[in-house]
């Protein structure tokens, strides 16, 4: 665990629980979970990872930003694809170590790489046992915008 | 990364965004992240881990079942509060490495431990910079239950 850098430090339990200062609570690496949601559906839009860095990006400019587990850097989502995420607002959940943001997503409207609205865009089929073969139906609609269009076309920029 | 146990195996990169198949992708610690909602309105309740094992119990059963990742050890919702998630809908993202529940809470109502119908009550301050000082705002109202008479009556069940 990780106490975040420029944030307040984690006090005792009910602090943690029932205070008002922001102490966040980072995994082995350094990151916690943040899921966005759509401001005005509540359908939930991405499931990312938010270091200190940009946790502190977040909060300052009220625009959402990620770091990537893979890539392993900080990204402003939407800089290439032009779908900024503008957070309506930013909760934190009892043991301050996950994040949700209620956000209103800006260019194309969409917050999925794939061009989809958002990312969780198959259904699971439930109340079966056949795990090997579950069938998934796409739901959400079609992409909103065409992906290689567009991360081309910034390429080299 | 692991795969899990009953699933389906992973496959191209476009079966896995694309393809009808649950392929689900585990982290190093052999788990995802897995986001409850509540389905009448759209609120996110909580935040929690999935490893194979509660993943292929809340598919076969329809109720939401976790990995306590401080616990290490698989646990039922609401086993000893009686909140158990009644899954409604159940989606994964477009690399399969999350899902998202669309629930309904049994029992008294609240999902998080503290007796909140959300374990998400505290809105975070957005566009300041006094990122040690954040003063964290109360929402979603007042506890629905107590939550040391619920878990202290369960003791020696």
């Amino acid at each position: 665990m990780t106490t975040a850098g420029p944030f307040a430090e984690r006090g005792s339990a009910r602090d943690i629980e029932e205070g008002p200062a922001f102490a966040p609570k980072l995994d082995d690496g350094g990151v916690m979970a943040a899921v966005a949601t759509d401001a005005d559906t509540g359908d939930v839009l991405m499931l990312a990872w938010m270091d200190a860095e940009a946790l502190a990006l977040t909060i300052e400019t009220g625009q959402a930003h990620f770091y990537s587990r893979s890539r392993k850097r900080l990204w402003k989502k939407g800089e290439e694809s032009g779908n900024v995420l503008e957070v309506v607002e930013m909760r934190t959940d009892c043991d301050q170590d996950a994040v949700w943001l209620k956000v209103r997503i800006a260019g194309a409207g969409a917050a999925c790489h794939t061009g989809r609205k958002s990312c969780f865009y198959r259904q699971i089929p439930l109340r079966t046992g056949d795990l090997a073969g579950l069938q998934m139906q796409p739901v959400g609609g079609p992409p909103v915008f065409h992906p290689p269009a567009v991360y081309e076309s910034k390429k080299g920029q």
